[in-house]
């Protein structure tokens, strides 16, 4: 009962009152303010200061019924409409090597994807303005944006107050002074995930592992519809699931880590090979080094999968990564393994695919952040229509 | 744009309204109809709409400003305010063994529990009218009930609605007839892990795993204040995480599984004890036999940990179950193992700790899952300030 309670429900009421609004246009197009009211139960004076508030941030504008193609019977009324040059987003990834950009409309769809390299050694800072200059090259009018979403590469590890942290926040705010809009921020892996599963493999699921199989191994978990983030902000750390606890050690100080098996480093060395192209290319030729190589790989990821999925209960598995280009070399394995392993309701209406987005998931996964992360959006899962907000 | 949408998004205005106003009776104790009216920013109609409807449910009733002490400056007006004896919740906890009942009142306090033993092979039907009977002689005023919580031992399918299938729902229909009452219900181990983040050894952290040393090995895990269920609506199950691919064959025709090493049956056979007490008892007593196999539980232990704390990256780790007794001589060397297999990042704020609920953590979990899946607040995590729902 304590009065200090009320500024955080008002708070709550007003973002909820806003959300519906901006949830009524979606699902019934454009609206007269007297058709909000009573589709919503708000006043009229609630309403107003809602609507005014919406056509400032430039969420809403204005047009005739006759400009909206809609027939009215009495005067034309001034209706109410989801801004369609609103809501354009941002997704940024950047990699050791590469700056992935994507731009995309309210409704999430595609309007242009750019790449520029870089070396590893390059500071931040320069990755920033490579990747500012990279968006202005796009020439696509980005309107009012909505926000921007940045992945990076390495973890991301979050303040008290779950804001990334350590380089993110840094990228974060040159980014954000640049486009003068807010900028969410988490590690690109995880943003592979979000993306797999809002439009990619794991399209119309819920609940999504998502491990990706490159250098390292990573990966990012969708759970009832969220990105897990965990107390760390690091969940999805499949890379660093035991598979064998007197294994080999692991890059991160542990012992038989997943990463251990199924890396393209740990590939490479269990087949002698010099580079990925040319185990492939083995692999390709029957040759047995290779082949085993693999199927080591891939027996050591499904055991692992089956513990999450057993952990987890879900009903995707998206593979992604360099290696994954292995195809059933080392999902065939994957999978057989995941199956021995997984409890039978499990397994059930379990599967296991390759990722489909490509190199640019990151990017599309950093423009998912922007609607998965927003305040009018909060709590609420907005994965369930096939990956565009509720 | 389809029209179908519509009936989705009004119910979903409609709940908010509800839980909105909920909300700021409980934020700011009893209020006029003119001040909810102004707080909320509902127009008059759709506020007596839903506040007619509260008041059918007996979810709040109304007095006038003397009966609840407060001072009016005008004539007297007609105050609405929560049921005091509304929102009590009984939790039942059906085991394989005995039934635990539990009483709480609108604010989560706890007015009674009791318990019962039956046969293992009593049938579903026979425990529920135990378990009510049960419930009579506690004598205690259930009042208006909000909704009565089940937790039953075993798996809870899901049916393609996420309704529990199987003995759960047979449970939970029967509890629903002798009641009248909606009933929730789930496995009672993934209820003992929502009662341990609510109220027991995970209170005050929104990520928790929880995982039960038994006859089998389960549990559950709360990430992001939730209790995941996973597509399966099986999430939690740790016990069937692989130690060992190699490892000797568990109950659920998997190898190697974590049930297989840490679980009462596995801990009894590996140290040649009669039961559990007694395998206790040589503990104390400095048996050498005892103390191997215990240790074993507990890297085997120790070491799945890591693998789910590296996914999920959650905050409190608790232990629960009969094995739990055996204290450091379990959970040391599961200690051992989790720090040095988990990451850096993952370990340096998680904390291991034994459940601190007792037998009554299922009973208590039913009752958290009345609130947890009330419609009223869905997409709320409701964990956040310890326990009760914000």
């Amino acid at each position: 009962m304590a009065s200090g309670a009320e500024p955080g429900v008002l708070e709550l009421v007003r973002r909820g009152h806003e959300e519906r609004i901006l949830a009524l246009l979606r699902a019934r197009g454009p609206l007269s303010r007297a058709e909000i009211a009573r589709s919503s139960g708000l006043s009229r004076s609630t309403l107003s200061e809602i609507v005014s508030a919406l056509l400032e941030r430039g969420a809403v504008v204005t047009a005739t019924a006759e400009a909206t193609g809609r027939r009215s019977p009495g005067r034309p009324a001034e209706l109410v409409t989801l801004n369609p040059a609103a809501g354009r987003t941002l997704g940024m990834d950047f990699g050791h090597r590469r700056v992935h950009v994507a731009v995309a409309d309210a409704a999430q769809q595609v309007a242009a994807t750019g790449t520029r390299s870089y070396a590893r050694s390059t500071s931040w800072g320069r990755r920033v303005r490579i990747a500012c200059n990279l968006v202005d090259s796009l020439r696509v009018d980005l309107g009012p944006l909505t926000g921007v979403g940045v992945g990076v590469a390495g973890p991301v590890p979050r303040d008290r107050d779950g804001r990334p942290d350590g380089a993110a926040r840094q990228v974060a705010e040159a980014v954000g002074e640049h486009f003068g809009v807010p900028v969410v921020a988490d590690n690109n892996t995880r943003l592979a995930a979000l993306a797999e599963a809002a439009r990619g493999a794991g399209t119309g699921s819920s609940d999504v592992v998502y491990v990706r199989l490159s250098d390292g191994v990573g990966g990012g978990i969708v759970a009832d519809g969220r990105l897990l983030r965990g107390a760390a902000g690091t969940a999805g750390e499949i890379g660093h699931v035991p598979v064998d606890a007197a294994g080999p050690p692991c890059g991160c100080g542990g012992h038989g880590c997943l990463e251990a098996y199924a890396s393209v480093p740990a590939v490479l060395a269990a087949c002698g090979g010099a580079d990925l192209p040319g185990a492939l290319a083995a692999l390709d030729a029957g040759d047995a080094a290779a082949r085993a190589a693999f199927d080591r790989a891939g027996r050591a990821l499904g055991l692992v999968l089956a513990g999450v999925c057993n952990t987890l209960a879900p009903e995707r598995v998206v593979v992604g990564g360099e290696l994954a280009a292995a195809g059933e070399a080392i999902l065939g394995p994957a999978e057989e393994a995941l199956r021995r392993h997984a409890l039978p309701m499990v397994r059930a209406d379990l599967r296991l695919s390759p990722a489909s987005l490509g190199p640019e998931a990151g990017a599309l996964g950093a423009i998912a952040l922007v609607a998965h992360e927003s305040p009018l959006l909060a709590g609420y899962p907005f994965l369930m229509a096939g990956g565009t907000p509720a």
